[in-house]
């Protein structure tokens, strides 16, 4: 823009589906914070309108002295690494739920009344023959352990989202998360 | 979740990049809203965090009675369907920027004060041999015409982005954009 007051930037855009507008605004908030050295977000809304075929994605660039623009106390806050975690871990909501990669993260200094629930995703996906898919045991697992998703809906959307010949191994690497023991 | 009551659940997932956390957020986003008929977003925030190899994703999952969780009023609206245009030209900013693909939208009650500008992406990226790069073209636009991204930054996300084989038709729709006259 060429205010130079302007310290928050939104930028929506909108078409149709296959139109590519997601990855237009994904490179639009990388570019924005990677090289440009601004603080970014990119949102992708979906909805009614997603099952009707319309896109919509929106990007928000602040100026670097501008705060971290998250703006919801995590319900549910997953962390897959120490660093992550000790970061993010003040900010889950009392009786919210914690869900962790038992062998990346020590917990400490939890909040009031929080539950709290662990799987050895990288193993597990280890043992399955990639470590790459310790995101979707972890999805698996969150899925079983919070209900916000179905299993089935999780499926089906996991199985157009990665190439062919890994739909199996996602699939299996799914399925060892969903029947991991729930408790820590 | 547990709590019948919960209308909107905030979810976090964290890491460290190559964990595969955007792809897990957006399994999430979609699993929900396309075939568990919710409302859902998906957000990847990108910062000084994501310069050190971080990754944080956020989804955020509303019943459906809930309204569409839109927070900002955008500075820039892109318009590439006459659905969109219709739908979102209302909540464009006063002293906004509309831009708009010249053959999919016809122009109607622009807010005051509007700044417009309008590109023939899809008809350009047929020219160059593919339609499927007119968001590129019209990335390259909005580059020129707002300055929200450098050039240099929007080239360099462009080409990993996209596959080998593609950069060079990428980049060619990217300049054909970026060097189209700005006044509509």
């Amino acid at each position: 823009m060429t205010s130079g007051k302007t310290s928050k930037i939104a930028i929506k855009i909108t078409g149709f589906g296959g139109q590519g507008i997601i990855l237009a605004g994904q490179i639009i908030g990388e570019a924005a914070a990677i090289h440009d050295r601004k603080n970014s977000t990119f949102t992708q809304s979906y909805g009614p309108e997603a099952r009707g075929g319309a896109a919509c994605a929106e990007v928000i660039i602040l100026d670097s002295r501008v705060g971290y623009p998250f703006v919801d106390a995590p319900d549910i806050l997953v962390a897959m690494s120490q660093t992550a975690f000790d970061k993010y871990i003040s900010s889950l909501k009392k009786g919210g739920t914690l869900i962790y990669e038992t062998d990346m993260v020590k917990v400490h200094n939890l909040p009031e009344n929080v539950r709290v629930s662990s799987i050895s995703a990288t193993a597990l996906a280890e043992k399955l023959g990639n470590k790459i898919v310790a995101n979707v045991v972890l999805l698996g697992f969150l899925t079983a352990v919070t209900g916000v998703i179905t299993r089935d809906s999780a499926l089906k959307v996991l199985e157009t989202s990665v190439p062919a010949r890994f739909v199996d191994l996602n699939r299996k690497a799914f399925e060892q998360g969903y029947n991991y023991p729930k408790s820590s």
